[in-house]
């Protein structure tokens, strides 16, 4: 457990990156007694930055860093799936230097290659940054959840999307105006795609999965939904009836197969989710028999996002850690994909023009493929002479729902396609939960 | 990481012992590849169990399992802080064997002699599952929190309590009633005094606070304030006015030094703990940088305990684990002993006969010290003539608030000495919760 300091080399020196560098500064988490860092790599060497960096080696390439003998942990924090990040993190392992990254694009589309080098040249392959920022969950799946058997995970992975939601619902406004801000504010990209579309919680839900079900990455599988979709209307009317909208990743077994998914649903006010507002993250476990875990905390940002950093080169030092995703790459299956559910309860949004007869033609819609109604709600109009109708139904099956929505499209009144969400089930677990 | 698979004895085989021989037995997490069960000890050979034991090897004394050199982990799952699990764990750790206990009585008591004779003779002592049961805090304030400085610990430790206090609240019987229901029901003991004393709650802040804190475990500092004290009229009157009663163990680094306590405490609505009811566990951790970090999930019984101690018996298995209390003896320091905080906003409850002048003298004797009230609530008599009034103060001295309420006693119509608790503060994060 002893011996020689870790050499560590960070490439990045972005936010994320800026903020590891005052963790070895201020050496708050005391790292500086396992590990010293010595040498950084970064876009622009002349950028404003509040830590001084000019005391470190200084490389202009990440890739020449990554392949520098001297460095004995390689921290990459560059970002993207391919390009720079993908070389360096390649040459650094197959030198055999560890790697921590907080890249989870990178992890999602090219874990398993990763993590063989990591397991071929002997370097380990450390990401507990790259899924849920600050939240340990990538510790938890690989080693605390290893005693039981994890049956689902469900998430709130995109801070982002969720302060969006979040802040449509409390100030009233809508997406685009509420992403104009957050854009404003720095807190959603120029390019805000991967956030809002996304792609960037199915990336992490493709982490967290591989390790929960002892399966190999396969980011190609998600079925992806962003909250682009979601409108005003929806997050008011699904309040109305006890619901929030959050957008969920979601991965659970179905027999043998795996089912991933990213996809704003409702969520009950009761939901272990539904209260996790702005930018946090959080993760529901089911497993077996541990029951139900929930881990919530900020999801980003540098404080949190440089402390998952510090931990893993933490369990570096002290030798712990173990293969990438939790199991050697030749025990980790190739599962069977899975569709996600295809029974539950659901919500339907419909605007439709103000007039006699649209309720009972909608209801005899839904009557004819055996979808019953739970709740029904009729808001008065504020586009008359548009108004919203909104229900939810009785646990039935997806496709007999959206044999329905096509049915009561093609009516006349209604004036554009059948919103459907899923509710998602809380479990059973309201009784505790208020 | 590969070598001969751990040779495993356990002793007490009650509820979680009988959970860890189902785990091995079903092997849903696979214990078997890394592990074998070779060996029990319980003080009841022929009671009856829903596990086969037969095929085990059969000690009737535990310290001789503990002695027995082909045990390379012993897991001490028969409790009490001294006698058979105090004296076979040291017998284990002193021939160098791993130990992993669900025991927080013991670890809260005696854990740093024992931490000493594991790093002495070089066995592991692990204990995961002796906080929040299925909870991983153990692993996350070693581990996870590595790359922060935690600041402040606060959770609700004790299923029990939490069970108790959530059905006082929901059915609106009193304690008494409660209680003997819970125990007719196997959810208390027979003797409850651990639980509802706030002892138990108390030996696992003590592990926690060592572990965040890098200090040796000091039982004998917490404060302790058991649920026994709570009413009905506390837990109606609180949610009146917005609140919900809890018993929270807390630590926090005051300065250089540590206070811990476990109290009833009044928690807003919004805050993280005040919807974990049942016996759900749950542990907010304040660290720089990573922020706020929530842990909720089962904190007792057969599925939740024994798949922590599965999880202990992988980490060892992987050679994972390290120093007892994360860091080596050596290391931890002997924090200084601080009172909890003297300031805060507290709840007040008077019974007082109904009579005029009464709220103007209770005001005035506040007032005299500098106690500013923030809410006032005056209930309709429910066991005329005596009447219950609750306030909230503003922040203030705890001196000033008790030389108040002695005032207050004194007052002819104040039937009863003031029912004081503190208000937790949420940390300014309701916004993000609801």
């Amino acid at each position: 457990m002893a011996g020689h300091k870790l050499r560590v080399g960070v490439a990045g020196i972005g936010t994320v990156g800026g903020g590891l560098v005052k963790l070895f500064e201020d050496d708050k988490a005391r790292l500086n007694e396992r590990l010293t860092l010595t040498a950084i790599s970064a876009r622009n060497r002349t950028r404003k930055r509040d830590v001084d960096i000019s005391r470190y080696t200084w490389l202009d390439d990440p890739v020449e860093l990554a392949a520098n003998p001297d460095i004995d942990v390689f921290v990459e924090l560059i970002g993207g799936s391919d390009g720079p990040a993908k070389r360096a993190v390649e040459i650094a392992l197959k030198r055999g230097a560890h790697v921590v990254t907080a890249n989870k694009a990178l992890l999602a589309v090219h874990g398993e290659a990763l993590a063989g080098l990591s397991e071929q040249y002997g370097g380990k392959l450390m990401f507990e940054a790259a899924v849920g920022g600050g939240v340990p969950v990538v510790k938890a799946m690989k080693e605390s959840l290893a005693g039981s058997r994890v049956k689902s995970l469900s998430g709130i992975l995109n801070g982002t999307c969720n302060y969006l939601l979040t802040e449509m619902e409390t100030s009233g406004r809508a997406f685009a105006d509420v992403l104009a801000d957050a854009q404003r504010l720095g807190y959603a990209e120029a390019d805000p795609t991967m956030d809002v579309g996304g792609f960037d919680a199915a990336h992490k839900i493709t982490i967290l999965a591989a390790i929960a079900f002892g399966a190999k990455p396969d980011f190609e599988h998600v079925k992806i939904e962003g909250v682009d979709v979601v409108t005003l209307h929806d997050i008011r009317l699904a309040g109305k009836l006890g619901y929030r909208i959050k957008l969920i990743a979601k991965a659970e077994r179905i027999g043998d197969a795996v089912s991933m998914h990213v996809r704003p649903a409702l969520l009950a006010f009761d939901h272990p989710l539904a209260n996790v507002g702005g930018a946090l993250n959080a993760v529901v476990a089911d497993a077996d028999p541990v029951g139900q875990l929930t881990f919530i905390g900020r999801g980003a940002g540098e404080g949190p996002t440089a402390s998952a950093v510090a931990a893993d080169l933490l369990d570096i030092a002290e030798g712990r850690g173990g293969p990438a995703f939790g199991k050697p790459l030749n025990q980790l299956a190739s599962a069977a994909r899975a569709a996600p559910a295809e029974r539950g309860r659901f919500y339907m949004r419909l605007l439709v023009q103000d007039r006699p007869g649209v309720v009972a033609a909608v209801s005899d819609r839904l009557a004819h493929e055996n979808v019953s109604i739970e709740s029904f709600l009729q808001m008065p109009s504020y586009d008359a002479p548009i108004v919203p109708i909104v229900l939810t139904t009785q646990s039935c099956a997806r496709a007999a729902l959206d044999a329905a929505a096509a049915a009561i499209e093609s009516l006349d009144a209604v004036t554009e396609p059948p919103r459907v969400m899923p509710i998602e089930d809380s479990g059973g677990r309201s009784r505790f939960w208020s």
